[in-house]
C-alpha cells in the first residue's frame, strides 16, 4: 500500500474508531509527514466556563494533542518507506505515543468553528515534536501547543 | 458565607455545572486552599488508542487542568477573607484562568478508577502555579502536571 | 523621553550592566513591541558535551529567556505609553520576571555565532508570554523556546 | 568496572571537564540511578537583575538542567549492568541528551548556597523524564525544573 493510501486508512481511523476524539467531533482534516489539520465545531458539552460560555482548557490540549499526534505519526510512515508491510507500519504506529505536552492559552476559547494545525519541528528515529496552534473560524489565535513525541 | 461554605458550593457547582466535566465524569471530590482532588471511573468513551484501550492523552489533560484550577479558586478564596461578599468572589473567580499547563505521560492510561490530586506551589495576587499527579485505583502514577493559572 | 530613546537605552544597560549576560557574550543587537533579537559568539567556556563540543543547554535557555524578557519589557514601556516619567518605567520593569520557560533542543548547539529572535504572543497587563527561536550563522533551527513573564 | 566506581568518575569528569558549569561554579555533590544532587555557592557574576540581587534565571536553568541530566546518565548506567566495558558506557552516555526542559520560577533567586535535587519520574531505554528542584542555604524553594531526556 502506498504512503498517501496508508495516510488515508489512518485518517479514516481516527475519524471513526477514537471514542474520545468521536465524543468530542473532532474530524480529521488533512495530514500529511510535515503538517496536519484537526477541526471541531462549537458544542455546549465542550464548555468549562459556563457563565462565560469558554471552551474547556482540556478540549483545546486534546485537539492539540491529537493535531501533533497524527503529523508524527504520517511522519513515521514516511521514514519507514514505501515498501513496510501494513502490519509493520501498524506495529509500530501502536508503540508511538505523547511523552509530553505544553498548551499556552492565549485567548478565551469561544467561536463556531475551531481549527488546529500542527507541524513537526524535529523528526528522529526516537523521538519526534510538534508545535500545534489553534485558530477560531474568525482566525483567532486561541492557543499554542508543543508536543514531544515517542515514535520508536 | 464562611470560606468552608463557599468552597463546598463551589464544589457542587464544579459537580453540576461544568459541561465538559460532568460529560468527562469528573467529580471533585475534596479541597481546600492548598490541595485538591478529582476522581474519575473508566468509561469506554475515553479511549485515546483503542486497541490498546488505554485513555486519551485529552482526558488526563482535562483532569490534570481541572485539579489545578480548583486548588486555585480556593487559594483565591482564602486571600479575599471571610468576609468578601459572595458577588465579589465570584467577580474574581470569573477572571481566573490557565495561562499554561504542561502535561507529562509516564504510564499508559489504564485503570478502573483515576485519581488527580494538585498543591499549590506558587500563590500570588496575580498569578498562582499548581502541580498535580494522577494515579490510577493501584496507586500507579500515570501523569505529572503543571499549571500557571491567572488569578487576578 | 520618548518610547525609542528608552529602548536604546534599555538596550545599552542590558548590554553592559547584567553580569550573567555579559559573561556569556549575550548582545541585545535589536528589540521594540513586537520582536527581539539576542546574538552571541561560540566560546570554549559555553560547552557542556565537551567530548562533541556542543553547547550547554543551560546557554541556550539563557539566551531564549533574555530574548524573550527583553520583548515583553519593550510591550510594557509601549503600553505605558510615552509619556509615563522615566522613573514609572524603571519602577515597573522591576516588577517583570520570568513565570515559567519552555526549551525545546532540536539541534546540537553548533557553530560559529548565534541568533535568538522572540515575538510577543500575549500581551497582557498582568501576564504576557512570548516565543522564541535560536538559530546558528548557517540558518539552522537549535531550539524552540517559550516563555510566560509576569509583567505588572 | 563497578557502577559505583563509575559514578564516582563521572562525578570527577563532571566537576573538572565541563566548561560551562566549571564557569558557573557547579558541583555535583552526589548522585546515583534515582537522584542526584548539585550545589553552586552565590557568585555576583551570575546576577540577571542587578538593582535587584537575584540570580538570572538562566542559572537556575542551568544547574536544574544539569541535576536532571545526571541522575539520568545514572540510570542509564544502571541499566547497562555492572558488566558492560566502560566504551560501551561512555558511547552510550554520548548519546544522552535534553529534549525539553520546563523551569517554573517560585521565588526570586536569592541566598549564598543554591542546592538543586532531582529524581528520575520515568526511566525508558529511549527516554527519561526528570523533576528537579533548586533551594537555597535557608530551605526556601527557589524553582521546580522537569526534563525530558533522550537516553538510547
Amino acid at each position: 500500500m502506498s504512503n498517501s493510501a496508508l495516510i488515508a486508512q489512518i485518517s479514516d481511523y481516527m475519524n471513526t474508531q477514537v471514542p474520545f476524539q468521536h465524543m468530542l467531533g473532532l474530524e480529521v482534516t488533512n495530514f500529511d509527514a510535515t503538517q496536519s489539520e484537526v477541526r471541531f465545531r462549537w458544542k455546549d458539552e465542550l464548555v468549562g466556563n459556563a457563565p462565560k460560555r469558554i471552551l474547556h482548557g482540556g478540549v483545546t490540549a486534546t485537539a492539540l494533542d491529537t493535531a501533533g499526534g497524527i503529523v508524527v505519526l504520517a511522519s513515521v510512515i514516511e521514514r519507514l518507506g514505501e515498501n513496510t508491510p501494513t502490519d509493520e507500519v501498524i506495529a509500530r504506529m501502536s508503540k508511538c505515543g505523547t511523552i509530553d505536552l505544553r498548551v499556552d492559552y492565549l485567548r478565551p476559547g469561544r467561536g463556531e468553528e475551531f481549527i488546529c494545525t500542527a507541524t513537526i519541528i524535529r523528526s528522529g528515529n526516537k523521538v519526534a515534536v510538534a508545535r500545534m496552534e489553534m485558530h477560531n473560524e474568525n482566525g483567532e489565535l486561541i492557543a499554542f501547543g508543543t508536543g514531544t513525541y515517542i515514535v520508536g
